[in-house]
């Protein structure tokens, strides 16, 4: 498929086009598809902007990165398709492990995505979740999901689930560790459960999150942190959705 | 997969595990998932309820295809997985033809496609769109969606086109077609372009637009005709997505 540079959607129909890639390369499932359509309409609702509340939960979210103890990313097929670099990137660079975490654990997904991550240059002392000798199961998570990493997720203070299901969003909360998301929609029950909730496509929020993680000091973390309120944040997400075209 | 019949969700999963097995049988494409989840977000904006701009719309497209010489409703993957049931009882006793029209031409779709409508017991009298030798292009369209078949679409005077591509009906409404669509996105270049724009999901929209026709009569549609605006109707939609859970 060619898709000339000067199509209007150019840029989005390239997302589909590495998606649908990544769904013959068992990387993405066929749900993830669907729910990357989801985000689509939901981004188109955005004028496809990042807005201020995003700006300031993308901070919110560096500033606890910074504080944290073990703080960790979890990967799943969507992320590792659409923001390999920069999520690379941000690993090598800070020192924020990443780990693969799927809902649907077909034969050879992990490894394909493993694959996948290395080959953009990860450190592979970053990656957790691709070795069966460090699983451990966490009971607050439902199904396959609370197969975490011992040495990631199941010790770390802060957690960043992007694009994520409700379920596992609720259970990292009763396990009381600091949960960011990225999500287009502002009412699902994960951006409504997180402690950070970047309203905002994902392809855009991490190079603003690593220009964030770069500047920002331990001390204006903790002062920004104590400001900030995220249910400010879902809120003006929503009147910005629904004002969504208002010229008509 | 189970679902369970109680999952607040059921009946949203059954339609996504229907599609996924559309795709592994060779109806639908990848970009038909991508498709779908954008339809499952702007549902969600409407509350997942059919509005009062659909009913008015509904019934003017069944006045329309009361009146019409030459109806046709324009199958794709998409529609042919989620509403077989009902575009073949409304073909049937209606005695409107479906003519399968694909952006991707896969190897074999056509064929798999004819087939599962063939099952819900459609009329093979009425189904076009599937011989090779009833082919003419149309210059109007670009790329495949040109290959129409000289019994159906190439004569309409009046053509339903559900989850269509903008592309398609602006090259209909050249070609001086009535167009009725189907879309959850007012905005889309389809909903602005079409006669006649329902803006619901295809899910609801065709039971209700079965007892319409079953009901009007030929000056009720002419008289209805006089007064309906499709402006009007795309206006009252994109206000009902701005009150998007306005309650917050």
């Amino acid at each position: 498929m060619v898709i000339p540079d000067n199509h209007p959607r150019a840029k989005s129909l390239h997302e589909r086009h590495k998606l649908i890639e990544g769904l013959h390369n068992n990387i993405l499932t066929e749900a993830g598809l669907i729910a990357h359509g989801r985000g689509e309409a939901f981004d188109y609702l955005l004028h496809e902007q990042t807005h201020r509340f995003a700006e300031k939960a993308i901070k919110a979210a560096a500033s606890q990165l910074i504080l944290a103890k073990h703080p960790i990313i979890s990967v799943n097929g969507n992320t590792a398709i659409l923001i390999p670099e920069d999520m690379v990137r941000i690993a090598n660079k800070h020192k924020i492990p990443l780990e693969i975490n799927l809902f649907y654990r077909k034969e050879g997904r992990v490894e394909a995505i493993k694959n996948h991550l290395l080959t953009f240059g990860l450190d592979p002392n970053l990656l957790f979740g691709c070795d069966n000798s460090q699983y451990i199961e966490i009971q607050e998570i439902s199904h396959l999901r609370r197969i975490v990493d011992r040495r990631g997720i199941s010790i770390a203070d802060v957690v960043v689930v992007p694009l994520e299901d409700g379920d596992r969003t609720q259970g990292l909360k009763k396990l009381n560790k600091k949960v960011i998301t990225v999500d287009l929609n502002p009412l699902s029950r994960t951006s409504q459960t997180a402690d950070i909730t970047i309203v905002d496509n994902i392809t855009r929020v991490f190079t603003l999150l690593e220009k964030e993680l770069d500047l920002i000091t331990r001390d204006e973390a903790l002062e920004y942190l104590k400001k900030y309120d995220n249910q400010v944040i879902l809120q003006e997400s929503l009147r910005q959705i629904r004002q969504f075209n208002e010229k008509n």
